[in-house]
C-alpha cells in the first residue's frame, strides 16, 4: 500500500510540475534518507516561527538565547558565555557589540572579582527580555502543539541523543 | 532525586567554573525547554559530523544537497531546484555559481523542452558525488548510530510534524 502512494507520488513528478509544492514533485535522491535532512528541515521550520514571534522586538533566535543566559547568570564571563551559547569568539564578539550598542547588556565589575568584568542585563534589557519571553512561550506552544506531551519529550530525548553534551552534566 | 541531581550540578555552576564542560554549568534559563534550543543543538552536531565528512571533498551539506538533488532529476530548472531545496533565489545562485564554475554542474538543454536549459551533472560531477555519498552513508551510520533504527524512524517522522511539507505530497 505504502508502494502504491509512493508511485503515484512519483507519476506526478517531472519538469513540468508546479513548484509550488515545495519541491514536493521534485525526487529528493538520498536526502530523504538522512536524519540531518530532517533535522534542518525542522531547524528551519522552527526558527521561521521563532523569528516571526521575535521580530517585531528585533531580535534573533541567538539574541534571545544571548539575552537568556546573561539573564540566568549575572556577572558571566564572555568566555563562559561563548561556552554556554556554542558559540566562538568570532561570532559572539559581534552579538555583544548589537547588545551593548542597543543599551541590553552592560559589562561591569561582577560582585565576587571586582578585577574582571561580568555581564549584566541592563534595565532595559531585562524589560525586553520580559516581552520576548512572552512571544517566545507562545511560539513554543504553537511548535509543541504539532507533538502532544508525550511526543514532545521523546523529540527532546533523541535530539540530546545527537548532540553530545547537550543536557549532560 | 532528580531535584538532588540538579541541585549538585547548580552547586558546581559559578564564575569560577571551567569552560571545558561546553556550558554545562553555567544556566540555561529558559532555553533548555525549548524545543528550538535542542533542534538547534542536534542540527549543528550533525552538521559538524556531515562537513568532516565530506570536507576532504570540498562540499558543504548544502552544495551535496544541490548535487544529489540535481543527479535524481536531470534536467531540473533552476527554479525547481530552489523549491526542493528550499533556497531563495539569492542563497541559490552563488551555489550553482560554485559549482558550475567547479565543473560539477552544467546547464544544457533539455530533452523535454530545447527552449530553455536544465540542469545536468558533468561526468566530473558525478564522480565527486558518488564519493561524497559514500562519505555520507558513513557519516549517516555514525549518526544512527546513537539512536537505533527504531529510534531513528520515530525521530524522523517527529521531525517532519515539525516541518510542513518536509515529507507531505
Amino acid at each position: 500500500m505504502i508502494t502504491t502512494v509512493r508511485r503515484r507520488a512519483r507519476a506526478t513528478a517531472g519538469p513540468t510540475a508546479r513548484g509550488d509544492g515545495a519541491g514536493a514533485t521534485v525526487g529528493l535522491g538520498m536526502l530523504a534518507e538522512l536524519i540531518g535532512y530532517h533535522v534542518r528541515l525542522a531547524q528551519m521550520a522552527v526558527f521561521a516561527d521563532f523569528e516571526r514571534a521575535l521580530g517585531a522586538l528585533s531580535l534573533s533566535p541567538g539574541l534571545f538565547g544571548l539575552l537568556v543566559i546573561v539573564e540566568a547568570n549575572p556577572g558571566l564571563r564572555q568566555t563562559q558565555l561563548a561556552d554556554a551559547a556554542r558559540l566562538d569568539r568570532s561570532t559572539l564578539v559581534p552579538a555583544l557589540d548589537k547588545l551593548e550598542s542597543r543599551d541590553l547588556v552592560e559589562r561591569r565589575a561582577a560582585p565576587d572579582d571586582r578585577r574582571s568584568n561580568g555581564l549584566f542585563l541592563t534595565a532595559q534589557g531585562a524589560t525586553l527580555l520580559a516581552q520576548a519571553k512572552r512571544a517566545v512561550r507562545a511560539h513554543e506552544k504553537r511548535i509543541a502543539a504539532e507533538l502532544g506531551e508525550g511526543d514532545r519529550a521523546t523529540l527532546i530525548e533523541l535530539l540530546d541523543r545527537l548532540a553530545p553534551g547537550g543536557r549532560r552534566p
